[in-house]
């Protein structure tokens, strides 16, 4: 069963974001960006993952995430994954 | 009415990722890796954002989106917004 899987990636509260802060300036700085507060920026990886059923390709992602894609001291990930039909 | 949202960013598909192909690779040569296939690495940007509603807000992201986060020529990206509590 082929599932589509996206890992999102993002530094954790705590940490300081400066690409996010550089990125809220450019917005702020637009018309209409004075309403926008609190811009963090990540990374999403989509992957296609081959899988006896869509709960066991979540744990592999998982996996793979934690191990991989994500660096746990800084940064939190979440997984969603969803069958592709 | 304080809204959160993601705009998410990705290389369109006829655009080649080098990045996505790298982390393919890294991840194919992990144990349970095999099975996976048509990696793609984007950006997500979260912000929280003051408007009258949800729909204006998204509207009002969606212009940002394409003029600041995004370069619709490379890139496409999706908007979702969420009400705050």
């Amino acid at each position: 069963m082929q599932c589509k899987a996206e890992v999102t990636v993002m530094f954790r509260k705590s940490i300081l974001d400066p690409q996010g802060a550089a990125v809220e300036r450019a917005l702020k700085a637009h018309e209409g960006g004075a309403d926008i507060s609190s811009v963090r920026v990540g990374k999403v990886i989509e992957l296609t993952v081959d899988g006896p059923d869509a709960k066991s390709v979540e744990e592999k992602v998982k996996v793979l995430a934690d191990r991989i894609l994500a660096n746990p001291v800084m940064e939190e990930y979440s997984v969603h994954v969803e069958p592709l039909s």
